[in-house]
């Protein structure tokens, strides 16, 4: 017969609560990548697999033909190039998804200082949470799109590159984009095939997952998020990976930036040795994993935001992709022209900040997308001045909110309204990290 | 803001099990149907409505807004060519889909020579199921693109016109073409609103839907068609349409013949006076029906089959649309030239033919589509020789399957393989008409 199989067969074994085979994944996912099957029916096929599900197996043999859509990195024949001698110590970090979650533009330079290698195939936006591509550019000039080569020699000559997924996984930057507009993001088989795939296939060693909880991660429940924790632990020790995981509060954005160029310049305070105790906090949780995952000890974490070599590493990395080293200064990265406020309307503490409401927000502002492809907006985004447990004056201003069109902003401050309370009492505050899996 | 709706948000209302509301739904087909939301978009929220069905309300808003996508068409301002005083009795008839019905072929020509007048937007083929213009168009030179005053003009000179819906219910168009390639086809939901949009649309002023119950239906169960007959008839009837409906078995593939050319090749012959008898009793009823419901009588529909008056007016329809009468011949009509059969491994009587397969192996052979807008093979079919209740000698002749692209041979085989059974006893016989349901 002329193929074994077709798209509207797969898409209705799935909807009618069946499981895919090994061979039908294979090609759904080859075919998809090769246009031999239409975005329709793949969006068809995501949100199945989003109302019915997936088995560990199904999600295993997917992320596979995710990663052998494209080509699989290896950087193990790569040495330093201060020491010739010494291999890299390939690590990497990857993150659910979150909303203010700034924190890999800190922690790649900290791990660089440490003696770790970073090959990070970085994410841009999906639904209501940010991604590190688009908010490194906007730093003019700044360039994710690298050469294997010029990601080969960065790699040897200052420990780090931040690159487009590009053609690793194509099968999932395909996917992921039609994820982010057919309302098919929040899914566990999908969430964790489409992160593995890209980290499998990047050529890292050692890989830590920042698996989000709470109110504004994409699953709803802790029990989610822990039977995802322990599926990406499995999925990464599968394929040869070290792989752990930490699960930490995403019910409060994190820091007092959400959107594109604030979220830059609040990870500029943090590499200059301030910047928001949470950011901070998770910066050093997650550098100490990486570095104990990928054998290397000796240098403290924290000394390198304190002594400004972390700082001196995100500067290397940034000139050599392109960045605008002069735009590296909190005042001088653009910002949405259009601003609107909240001011509190009684005194207290402020009592909660809801993370899908400030994200929802900042996406309406014009950070995220809503049809595929679109342009996002480096100057949208939303200052917090009154975070959980502070105090608040009557008056005074609780959230600013930044965009390049001001049309978005009456959308915007929709979302964000009943996102926050100002009440008597100081709220509990339970930990930033809440647990550590391994396999 | 810029606009109340967007697609992501309508998609995830409907996925986590909500309402849509009438403002939601009209925006939604309006920017489809302009281009604003993408077919990928389209299509992961039919299958959310697939799994998560849809009110009554929202059928019945979803279905005003696809025939708000074109024009209404109108014909109550016509008369007959031959009595300039007589309006015309507008009536069609719809079916849900079966296999092998061929029975729109054969009755419009009887209502017509019984005096009703046709205005019939057709459909092609759906998933399994085969379509009208499919069909027709195996007659060379025969054309369902009719331009609105070429509709006007026949409907008075001859009484019928088979068009493709082109204008009408655009929305639906769309909608249709993208749930016959992603597995959205079986909601009771999307059959109800996509039939009666383009009947509502085509200016018609009675309806009779012949509703399919059994394995080749859309819907699997009895009750479900009953639930799909009664919104039909709610639609209908909320539209100032007189609806009825007959509820009829769809266990067995109509007729002996199954595909585009065959059915027409069959059609002639019950036009000739001759023919199955399961299509003959169909047509007859369904045209009782639909002259009853037109209010019209007078006329015998069985004696146009005897004396020959269908016939012409078949003929006088063709050649209207451009069709070669030449070709209206069983034996001129596109054949496929590669051919399997199957012969009976023992003797017997013929137990069982299941619809459901007959039509899947009908559909590997290319009478229908695998991906949007594919040409469908005039020459594509499966004739039946031995039907349920019929002896069989063995090694006798069962099956015939034609194609024109022989590697399709295969898997239109399998498809048939398990879907028929030759035993020792004769099937009991259900009756062919289930029910009638007004309102």
């Amino acid at each position: 017969m002329s193929h074994p199989f077709d798209a509207p067969t797969i898409i209705r074994t799935k909807r009618d609560g069946g499981v895919l085979s090994d061979a039908a994944i294979d090609w759904v996912i080859d075919a998809y990548t090769h246009g031999r099957v239409a975005d329709a029916q793949m969006s068809a096929l995501l949100m199945a697999i989003f109302l019915r599900g997936m088995t560990r197996q199904e999600i295993a043999r997917w992320t596979a033909a995710m990663v052998a859509s494209g080509e699989r990195m290896d950087f193990t024949d790569l040495r330093r190039s201060d020491n010739p001698r010494k291999p890299l110590a390939l690590v990497d970090k990857h993150s659910t998804g979150g909303v203010g979650d700034k924190v890999t533009i800190g922690l790649v330079p900290v791990v660089m200082a440490c003696g770790g290698a970073v090959p990070q195939a970085a994410g841009r936006g999906l639904g209501h949470t940010g991604g590190t591509l688009d908010k490194l550019e906007s730093i003019p000039g700044f360039t994710p799109e690298l050469s294997k080569s010029q990601i080969r020699q960065q790699l040897c000559d200052i420990g780090a590159a931040i690159f487009a997924a590009g053609e690793l996984a194509p099968a999932d930057r395909k996917i992921y984009a039609l994820r982010d507009v057919t309302g098919t993001t929040e899914s566990l088989p999908l969430i964790a095939s489409s992160v593995m795939s890209k980290k499998i296939a990047e050529g890292t060693a050692s890989l830590v997952l920042d698996c989000k909880v709470g109110s504004g991660a994409f699953l709803n429940t802790e029990d989610e998020c822990r039977e995802l924790a322990a599926t990406l632990v499995e999925l990464g020790t599968a394929a040869g990976l070290v792989t752990r995981v930490l699960l930490t509060d995403m019910s409060t954005p994190l820091g007092r930036a959400v959107g594109n160029s604030v979220e830059v310049a609040e990870s500029l305070e943090v590499l200059a040795g301030g910047g928001p105790d949470d950011v901070v906090e998770l910066t050093l949780a997650l550098a100490a994993e990486m570095l104990d995952a990928a054998g290397v000890d000796g240098t403290d974490p924290a000394q390198t935001l304190k002594d400004g070599t972390a700082m001196d590493r995100f500067r290397e990395l940034v000139a050599a992709q392109g960045g605008d080293l002069g735009a590296l200064d909190p005042d001088a990265l653009p910002i949405g022209v259009y601003t609107e406020t909240v001011t509190a309307p009684r005194g207290g503490t402020m009592e909660s900040i809801d993370a899908m409401a400030v994200g929802l927000a900042v996406w309406r502002l014009g950070a995220g997308r809503s049809v595929p492809g679109e342009r996002v907006q480096s100057g949208a985004g939303l200052r917090i001045h009154r975070r959980p447990g502070e105090p608040v004056a009557p008056g005074e201003l609780l959230f600013t909110l930044y965009t390049e069109t001001p049309e978005r902003l009456e959308a915007a401050m929709a979302e964000l309204d009943g996102g926050w309370r100002v009440g008597d009492h100081a709220p509990p505050r339970g930990p930033l990290i809440i647990d550590r899996i391994t396999s």
